[in-house]
């Protein structure tokens, strides 16, 4: 991203600058081999390196517990949607769905489509997604394989700020809009997911984290390239991965190390969401957030304006500005500002300054 | 890739230095927008465009017939093992596979974990793949949902010039190292894969050429994500695609056009493996070709020196001068030098200098 445009692109997002800066720098010639690192084996040495460090830094930011495993796969979170079932249901039992929007959706009807799988809770009210269940309010079932949730909503701007635990039963979730940007507690989880293409990297990688005894229950009756456990086997390299996309992963993970970890992008994305969310609130109802303030996502915070007309001119001023992405998702309009890691703050603020200088001129 | 190197890899391979070259120079700013175009949406005119030009151009350089789709998916050819019969086989039927190394192997495996697949023909001749079999050869089932073939075998290095056609069963082939080097009759095909990292971009994209009518008979009762239809109707943007290995990938074929298109691939590729066959014939027995001449891959030369050190030694020498990728297969040992199109005619000339060269010293 260049350093005087600020992209609030839903996914794929923003990246860090530094972490570019590296892979163009070294795109043709990696290391002095002569070739790019996405033109070498992924079995040899120099991808090697990367490729460990990337699984290694991702542990270590995220203190990943022992008896997890950590995995780069391809398919992105849908892929997951698809293989979670496939391991989990392909042999019999059922699994629970919380439901707070398009993602989990989709993940219940691709589950579905293998074996039992229920809605267990909704954060719809009167048809709108606005807030997130409370575990209390939730259907649970005791025995099913796992509970699995979306922990942040990327279209309509809900995120779960405590996860709905399941009295013993895995938790399973869908963190790819909200990943590194605050620390997890790993103890309820059977499994997480996350595709890169917002806080992580570009879209061709999904990272993994599962408990070595929730992978191991994974069905063997089901092609190879579907079972997690045997990803897990590999390290990841049970096929050719998305090299390039693993090494660019590897290099933003290296700068949130450097920025300070998972705290610190939880610290600034606190201070990130508070600015927008103020902006909209002071703004004497000229936008407008739907989302109780409870559930407001510190990723995603998605408002309106008095108009879908003012929405676009808002959207077109912006972009004079070099703020950049900010169009709402089709099927809710109004403005979506995502605020993922590589969001600088000094960015927030001149989208705020915008916010304030729009609705003057316009209300 | 720097100009001064040669890479032999078999995959993740080396790419035209021009492709590369362009993506170093935009990386950070695509055409004036200030943000990469992995940092764009995968919805927006930006990256639309550069995904309807990939699909385009792929359409183009390979005479692709109406009735055929093209779509850019994840998971590579590995992941295609797994599409494939889930789409064909999961709701009845039976497949039948001609095996010639590795890849048919894991293919076969796969498809047996959801239906009916037999074995139909091998290129084994006592225990190695040293030749691929004649259609007559096969024994075909004529109510085959389809006859998968592997069409060059990057380990052992053998290459279908004919195609199995089998009597109006559908052909499926794997074609991820030999795609865009020659053309393709698609009369008798129902499916083309290939996985992009070695004639076509980087890994993590898998390219799928497939009739449309075979197509719809894939079943509905799996994951949406899996089901190839799904992604065809939707121009492969059901999901996140892997936005930057396309983009590569366009540039990759922006060049094969620039130069000439797939007949001039091919005529190159002739040439090129007509120069390293020949030097292993004009060694006087030093380097062995175990595969029997008519089944000579164009793609992947492989051979071996008198000893296994003498292998070593000569990737170690071979390196010096800058020619790299060229150790073999560890299941397979020897030198192969594989000859994608981004090899360029006097790298390999290179090579068979440096090949006279050490055979001369070490004969």
């Amino acid at each position: 991203m260049r350093d005087d445009t600020v992209n609030f692109s839903a996914g794929p997002a923003g990246l860090p600058t530094p972490a570019l800066e590296r892979a163009r720098d070294e795109l043709l010639d990696y290391r002095g081999l002569g070739a790019s690192i996405m033109e070498l084996s992924h079995r040899g040495p120099e991808y090697g390196a990367v490729h460990e460090e990337a699984l290694g830094k991702m542990r270590v930011l995220l203190s990943v517990p022992d008896d997890f495993e950590v995995l780069f796969l391809q398919g992105g979170a849908t892929g997951m949607f698809g293989m979670l079932p496939l391991n989990q249901l392909h042999d019999g039992g059922s699994a629970d769905y919380v439901m707070t929007g398009v993602w989990s959706d989709k993940a219940l009807a691709a589950a579905q489509k293998v074996g039992q799988a229920r809605a267990v809770g909704s954060g719809a009210v009167d048809g709108a997604q606005v807030r997130v269940p409370g575990r209390d309010e939730l259907d649970l079932d005791p025995a099913a394989k796992y509970l699995h949730f979306t922990s942040n909503n990327t279209i309509v701007g809900t995120q779960f700020s405590n996860y709905p635990v399941g009295r013993g039963v895995p938790l399973v979730a869908d963190m790819s809009s909200d990943i590194l940007s605050r620390p997890i507690d790993f103890a309820d989880f059977g499994m997480i997911y996350a595709g890169a293409q917002k806080n992580l990297g570009p879209s061709g990688v999904v990272v993994v984290m599962a408990r070595r005894d929730f992978l191991a229950q994974g069905s063997k009756n089901i092609p190879t390239i579907f079972q997690l456990a045997a990803h897990a086997e590999k390290g990841s390299l049970l096929h050719t991965p998305p090299t390039f996309s693993i090494y660019l992963l590897r290099n933003v993970l290296d700068w949130v190390e450097a920025e300070g970890g998972v705290l610190e992008m939880e610290r600034r994305s606190r201070a990130k969401a508070e600015r927008v969310y103020g902006a909209v609130e002071a703004s004497d109802g000229f936008y407008r957030c739907r989302v109780e303030p409870a559930a407001r996502s510190r990723m995603n915070a998605v408002f309106h304006l008095p108009t879908p007309e003012l929405d676009t001119r808002f959207v077109a001023e912006a972009a004079e500005r070099r703020l950049i992405g900010l169009k709402g998702h089709r099927t809710v309009g109004g403005i979506r500002a995502s605020l993922y890691n590589a969001v600088r703050l000094e960015g927030v603020d001149r989208l705020v300054a915008f916010m304030a200088d729009f609705a003057q001129s316009h209300a």
